[in-house]
C-alpha cells in the first residue's frame, strides 16, 4: 500500500462554521490531530456552511460531509479511511512497527467506528426526537444502556494497559478518543474510571490541543455572520 | 503492510445458532464471502450461542461478537478490519491494482460501515423499543428518513457506474451489499432502483450464495436443540 501522503501538498476540507452542539466534534478534528501527530504539513480549505450539497463538493464527498483530504493522488473521504492512510504514512508515530501490532490497531480502528460509535450516534440523535416525555425517557434509558454496555466492555479490554493496541499510542486511540468525546455533554464516560483517564491522556496531547484550537478559530470568527443570516 | 493471510491456516469463528431475525445477517457472512472471492481456504469454528461472554472468547473479541479470523499472526476482530486484510491479500480479486483505486476503495469501505450502516442499525434496533404506538411510529418515521437520505446520496454517487470504487467489484461493494441486506425485512432498498440492481448483482455472485448457505446450515441443524432449551 503506497504511503503517498508524504509526496504531496495535503489539504483538509472543514466547515467555516457549525452550530454550537457540533463545535469541537466535527470530524476534520481527527484528521488535523493525526496529521499533527505524524508531523505531516497541510493546508485547510473552509467550506461555507450550507454549501455542502453543491455538486463540486458531492463529486469528492458523496454524502456532503467533511472532512475531505485532498492529495496529489485522489481526494479521500471518510475520516476512518483518511486516518488509516495517515497512520501508514506516519513512520511509526501512529502505528506499531510489527505486523501483529498493526493488525491489532486495524481491528481497534474499526471497533471504534463500527462497534463503539453507533450507539453513541444513536444517543446523540434520538435525544432530539419529537416524541412525548415518557417515550423520550424510555428511548434515552434504552440507548444509554447500549452505550454503557459497550463502554463496560471497552474498559474491561483495557485492563492492565494504557493504549488499545499495545504499548504505544496509535491511530486507534486517537479515533476512540474522538468517539468518546461524542458523550461530552453527558456524565457517561466518567462512570468508567479507566476510560476517563484514557480520554484525559489522549486530549492532553499537544497535537490534540492545537487541532481543536484550529477547528474552533473560524467558528468564533464567523459566528456573527451566521447569526445575522 | 504484510499480506500474511496466504501463509497460514485461517479459521473463521461463527455462531452455531442465532434467532431467525439475525440468520443470514451475522457478520461472519462477510468474511466467508470475501475469503471465497479471494480463493483463500479456511476452517470454521462454531461458537455455542450463549458462550460469547466467556473469558476465552473475550480475550480475542473484546465485545463478545463474531466473527474472529484466526491467523498464524494474531487473531483479528471487526469484520471491516478482517475484510480489508483479506482484500490486501486477494491479489487484485477484491482491490484495484492502482493506488488511486485502492484509496477510493478504502474510503467506500468506511462509508459503508460508518456513514450508511449506523442509521440502518438504528432502524433495526429502535423498532423494538418498549414505547407506545404513537411514539414508535414517530421513531420509525424519523429514522427511516435518515436511512432514505443516505441511500439517496448513495444512489446518486453510483450514477453511471456499476461498482462503488470504479470498474471492478471490490471489497467495498461486498461490504455495502451486506449493509443494505440489513434492510431485507423492509421495502426501502426497492425504492432506489440503482441500489436494488446493485444488491441483486452482488448477491447473485456464487461466492455469496455459497457463503450464505454455509452460514445457514448449522442454524438449521441446531434449531431443534436451541428450541428445546
Amino acid at each position: 500500500m503506497p504511503a503517498d501522503l508524504t509526496d504531496a501538498p495535503l489539504t483538509v476540507t472543514a466547515f467555516d462554521w457549525v452550530p454550537p452542539f457540533a463545535q469541537g466534534l466535527v470530524r476534520d478534528l481527527r484528521v488535523r490531530w493525526a496529521l499533527k501527530e505524524a508531523a505531516l504539513p497541510y493546508e485547510v480549505e473552509l467550506l461555507a456552511m450550507g454549501t455542502q450539497g453543491a455538486p463540486a463538493h458531492l463529486a469528492r464527498q458523496p454524502f456532503g460531509q467533511v472532512p475531505v483530504l485532498t492529495t496529489a493522488d485522489t481526494p479521500m473521504f471518510e475520516s476512518g479511511a483518511i486516518l488509516w492512510r495517515i497512520a501508514e504514512a506516519s513512520g511509526g508515530a501512529l502505528l506499531p512497527e510489527d505486523a501483529a501490532g498493526r493488525t491489532r490497531t486495524l481491528s481497534w480502528v474499526f471497533a471504534a467506528l463500527n462497534t463503539v460509535e453507533p450507539p453513541i450516534l444513536m444517543y446523540q440523535q434520538l435525544n432530539r426526537l419529537p416524541v412525548d416525555k415518557a417515550a423520550a425517557e424510555t428511548i434515552e434509558r434504552e440507548v444509554r444502556k447500549a452505550v454503557e454496555r459497550r463502554l463496560g466492555q471497552l474498559q474491561a479490554a483495557m485492563e492492565g494497559r494504557d493504549w488499545l493496541a499495545g504499548a504505544q499510542f496509535t491511530v486507534a486511540d486517537l479515533l476512540m478518543a474522538t468517539v468518546l468525546r461524542g458523550l461530552r455533554d453527558t456524565p457517561i464516560v466518567s462512570q468508567f474510571p479507566k476510560l476517563d483517564v484514557f480520554l484525559s491522556d489522549c486530549t492532553a496531547r499537544p497535537a490534540f490541543t492545537e487541532a481543536l484550537a484550529e477547528q474552533m478559530a473560524p467558528f468564533a470568527e464567523n459566528a456573527a455572520r451566521y447569526a445575522a443570516e
